[in-house]
């Protein structure tokens, strides 16, 4: 199981029409229980100035959700694969409000606790129709289970080779907190999402993500939890360098755990206490959920279009974290490196004048560049025997490619994760809409 | 002719043992008649933090060029392609400097009166002996005309399918002053060059470029005219958004342009009067400069690794040129875009959220994007006809594709061009050390 995991979710798939291809391209994935302050809700969106609809009616809802006395809930997601009615102006807007609007009426619950989540191609307007017809099916077909959330994780796909899903079990309070995820890559994904209550930190994803918790956590302590999480998983992750007008990371909790000794999901069991920020409680969920955002950005990585393996980067030495991430990201960005990548080809100076390009001042003297166990380059001057090691060959035919550049002895220091760049990606992307 | 096309220039090649393939590598471009104020230089080079030896001995040079009072002049380029000598150390400085020291003591010149310029592989040491004993061999070929011209910019590439050459003549002062250049290109292309004079100026090249003229201009006056004409030329295109360690254009003046009426290279005629900064003559030169340029950028970007077509990406509308710049930049290195060209693919969406990711404000109700003659995105709304326009398909097949973006009513406007993201890019650069 991975989405209806956590106690208190359920969810359904179905055709609506929406991709070309026939296949399933719609999901709603439903909260139940009553709201309370223990049924958060956390979202981060694209940092792209131009956003799909969805996003711009999700900023308003989240707006609200944090903005204290104002309150309101979160109850379903409708999520569609095909079109991102993005670049889509107003009738966009109100094409997304309608198809929430048509849910809530169907759930029986406020038009505003209900959200769109889109993605696919750019520019076209949504089939509203098609979705809205759909609607009876999706909320008459609501399950929980492997099954149900086997077909959600496959339905919002797109040039994605396989699903993506991901669960943890932690214990909080001497409940089984659970969580549970899926998400979507493939392409367009250079994740730079907002960090909505600290506007100051970076944080970046380009790709749907869900997440459920039967957690009990308030809006601004979940949306807290999920920006940490996010600036070190999605935030990590680059396939082609292009952010999306359509990220979205949504999480949401039904507070509905168990308590110890009660029958899961019983409504005899006392209600969980809403995790207080900033509490070893607090720590244990963080943790939990960077983990689930972790799997799902690896998978995202890895299942990136074309790609045939990954390799992170990790950049140390510098004066602060954040200009290691940009060296780090240029890095992993570079097509020349990606293209190295792919070759298995150990031309290091590409990595080395990657991160020459990014604009933090280091000297190369100070530098040092380690592939896999070999040194290929250091203080400034190649280690010529390297290139005839075959722990070298060896390293760079790896899975995932590990490198480590040195650029100095500050305590800074970052990493992020790419994949290599193919003929598959060319071809995949150079008839995407035609 | 193109390099030795003005008068007082002499190039030879020949094959020094660089290239793993044998062929030519090795170009040595001397200035014939006296030093004098009418001799100046230009240079400008990468902006990358890891830079190749070359360009740490040019930058040492440069400085005292352009100090007034400390003066030097610049003679002769050894130029070599096949390695880089960059990310090599004390070693590689030592090395660039013996070879250069041996080229000037042949030519009987100060020894710092000769630079190397060297493209090539990156972290490998440099192969001295071979190339000071290609020195005799050089200066004995030196010569004028269309074989010596030819085979010296044949000799300088490395992964470019053609040789690159440009020249001009304008008149000024009443004499023919003659322009002629040379480049290579064709990967790790996405210039940014300093700008000596004025560091505020984001310029920007990845390639080598040489140009010669034997207008009379001191090298103060020719670093300008350089600068003002490499921010509209090489800084506008890219390969692949990779700028190299090695990144070089040079601009040398012998000041020998023949007066009107007298035989051509006359020792009769009288020497050209310098050219003075902010005249009219600074125009005229300056205009030609900035032509040579653009045309050698133009070659550079369209013989790009795995090109099989260019686009052009101008943005209006911004508050200044340099956030115009900056989305033109995100526009053209977009790997979804690229891909996107190659595949006469009139996926225009991937254009617009490029450009939401410059990093730069704009609203999309206000933006509006033409391909070729047809507007498909109007105000923030998609024109739906526009992509069943014969003429959409047609401008996007043609060898550039125009592209023009407006994202506001700003008097800042800026152009970028790209070539496309093709297979071949792919297999040319998986396997390029080994």
């Amino acid at each position: 199981m991975s989405i209806t995991f956590p106690l208190g979710f359920r969810a359904a798939a179905t055709r609506a029409g929406i991709k070309p291809s026939g296949n399933p391209d719609l999901v709603l994935l439903v909260r139940d229980g009553p709201d309370s302050g223990a049924t958060g809700a956390g979202m981060l969106f694209t940092t792209n100035r131009v956003v799909g609809a969805p996003v711009t009616l999700g900023l308003c809802v989240r707006q609200r959700l944090l903005t204290p006395g104002l309150g309101g809930f979160l109850r379903a997601l409708l999520i569609n694969a095909g079109n991102s009615n993005a670049a889509t102006g107003e009738q966009g807007v109100r094409d997304a409000e309608r198809c929430a609007a048509e849910t809530a009426r169907a759930l029986g619950c406020p038009a505003d606790g209900v959200l769109m989540s889109s993605t696919g191609v750019i520019g076209r307007p949504l089939p509203v129709d098609r979705i809205i017809a759909a609607i009876p099916e999706l909320t008459a077909g609501l399950g929980r289970g492997e099954r149900a959330d086997a077909e959600a994780a496959r339905a919002i796909m797109t040039t994605d080779r396989v699903p993506k899903t991901a669960r943890r079990e932690v214990r909080i309070q001497g409940r089984a907190v659970r969580l549970g995820a899926m998400a979507k890559g493939a392409g367009m994904i250079a994740p730079r999402l907002d960090g909505a209550a600290r506007p100051g930190v970076p944080l970046s994803a380009t790709m749907l993500a869900f997440i459920t918790t039967d957690a009990a956590i308030a809006a601004p302590t979940l949306q807290r939890a999920l920006e940490l999480a996010a600036a070190e998983s999605f935030n990590r992750v680059s396939v082609d360098n292009h952010a999306s007008c359509s990220d979205s990371v949504f999480a949401l909790a039904s507070g509905l755990a168990a308590a110890p000794g009660a029958e899961s999901g019983s409504s005899h069991s006392p209600p969980m206490i809403p995790i207080r920020p900033d509490s070893l409680e607090f720590e244990v969920f963080s943790e939990a959920l960077r983990e689930i955002c972790r799997e799902l950005a690896l998978q995202i990585v890895r299942d990136g279009e074309g790609a045939t393996r990954i390799f992170k980067a990790t950049v140390t030495g510098t004066p602060d974290h954040a200009s290691a991430m940009v060296i780090a990201r240029e890095i992993v960005n570079s097509p020349l490196v990606k293209c190295a990548m792919h070759g298995a080809d150990p031309n290091w100076g590409r990595i080395v004048t990657a991160a020459g390009n990014a604009g933090v001042p280091f000297k190369p003297s100070e530098s040092s560049l380690r592939i896999g166990p070999v040194e290929v380059y250091s203080h400034g001057v190649p280690v010529v025997a390297a290139l005839n090691d075959p722990r070298l060959r060896e390293a760079m035919s790896s899975e995932c490619v590990e490198c480590v550049l040195r650029v100095g002895s500050g305590p800074g220091s970052a990493w992020m994760i790419g994949c290599d760049l193919s003929e598959d990606y060319v071809r995949i992307n150079a008839d995407y809409t035609t």
